[in-house]
C-alpha cells in the first residue's frame, strides 16, 4: 500500500500557496522548481486540485495557481482525495460468496465483517486528516522555519509572483 | 492507494483456520477452493503468514495449515502487516530540503509536520486494526451466518482436514 508521491507534492504546494499574498498567482514552474520536483509530473496533480475546488487556475501569461479558498477551509484529507481518489484502500472480492458454502446472494445483505474492519481502520485514517488544515501545517512549518529560509522562499517569490 | 487482495484472502484463511478442530490442519489447495481463489497466488500469501508466526506450515501429504497461536491474540493488522508489510503509505522524499530555499541538512532535524501529519493518520489505521482480532472476526461471521452455510462447511472440512 503505498500513497503516490503527488500527496506530498500537492501538500507542499498547498502550503506555498497559502503564504503568498492575497490577489497573486504562482505558476506551475515555479511550485516544480521550489520543491525540486518534475513540473510535467507536477502539472497533472495541479489539474487534480483544480478539479477538485482546492486551487484555482489562472490561465496565460500572467496566470498561474492559487488557493481557491482560505487555507484553514482546506483539509489534508481534501488534498490526499483529490490526488489519490476517494476509493477506499481495501476493496472486498465478496469471496465469502464463493466456494462450496455459498449460499444465494440475498444471504449476504449484511456487510462482511472483515470488509467492516477494514473500512472502519480507513475511517479512522480518514478522520485523522480531516482533523488537519493547510494551515495548521502552515503553522507548524512556520514555527519551525530557519529564518534563511524565510528570507531566502520571499527573495524567491518576489520573482516569480504574478497578478 | 490499494492493499493487496492477498489481505481480504489472508483474513479470511485466518478466519476459516480458526474454526477447525485443534491438531487439525487444512491443506493450502482447500484454503483456496473454499474461497474460490487461485491456489498459487494464495500460497504465497500463507507462506507470508507463515513467515510471519501467524500460521504454522506442516509440510507432507498429511501437511497443512494451523493457526500458530490462539484466533484471540491474532490481530487483523499483524495479518495485514504480513501480506502488505510494515512500509508507511506515505513516504516522505523530504522534499523540503530540494530548490531555492533549503539549507544544510542539520536544519531539518525535526521531522516535516506534512510527514508528521500523515504518519499520525497512519498510526490511527493501525490502532484501528489492532483492535480487532481474528476471534472478533470469527464472532462476527458467526453471528450472522446461515446455519445452511454452516453446516455445508462443516461438510466440506470433514473431507478436507488432515492430522
Amino acid at each position: 500500500m503505498k500513497l503516490s508521491d503527488g500527496v506530498e507534492w500537492g501538500v507542499h504546494c498547498a502550503a506555498l500557496l497559502a503564504v503568498i499574498p492575497a490577489g497573486t498567482v504562482l505558476p506551475g514552474k515555479a511550485l516544480a522548481e521550489y520543491h525540486g520536483i518534475s513540473e510535467s509530473y507536477l502539472v497533472k496533480h495541479l489539474q487534480a486540485l483544480t478539479a477538485a475546488g482546492i486551487l484555482i487556475s489562472i490561465p496565460g501569461p500572467k496566470g498561474g495557481y492559487r488557493l481557491a479558498r482560505p487555507a484553514a477551509e482546506i483539509t489534508v484529507l481534501a488534498i490526499v482525495d483529490a490526488i489519490e481518489g476517494r476509493d477506499s484502500a481495501f476493496r472486498c472480492a465478496e469471496i465469502r460468496q464463493r466456494g462450496p458454502a455459498a449460499l444465494e446472494p440475498a444471504v449476504y445483505r449484511l456487510p462482511c465483517p472483515i470488509n467492516a474492519t477494514m473500512l472502519r481502520a480507513e475511517m479512522a485514517w480518514r478522520k485523522s486528516l480531516r482533523a488537519q488544515t493547510v494551515a495548521d501545517l502552515v503553522g507548524g512549518l512556520a514555527k519551525r522555519a530557519d529564518q534563511r529560509a524565510v528570507e531566502k522562499t520571499l527573495a524567491w517569490l518576489q520573482e516569480r509572483l504574478r497578478g
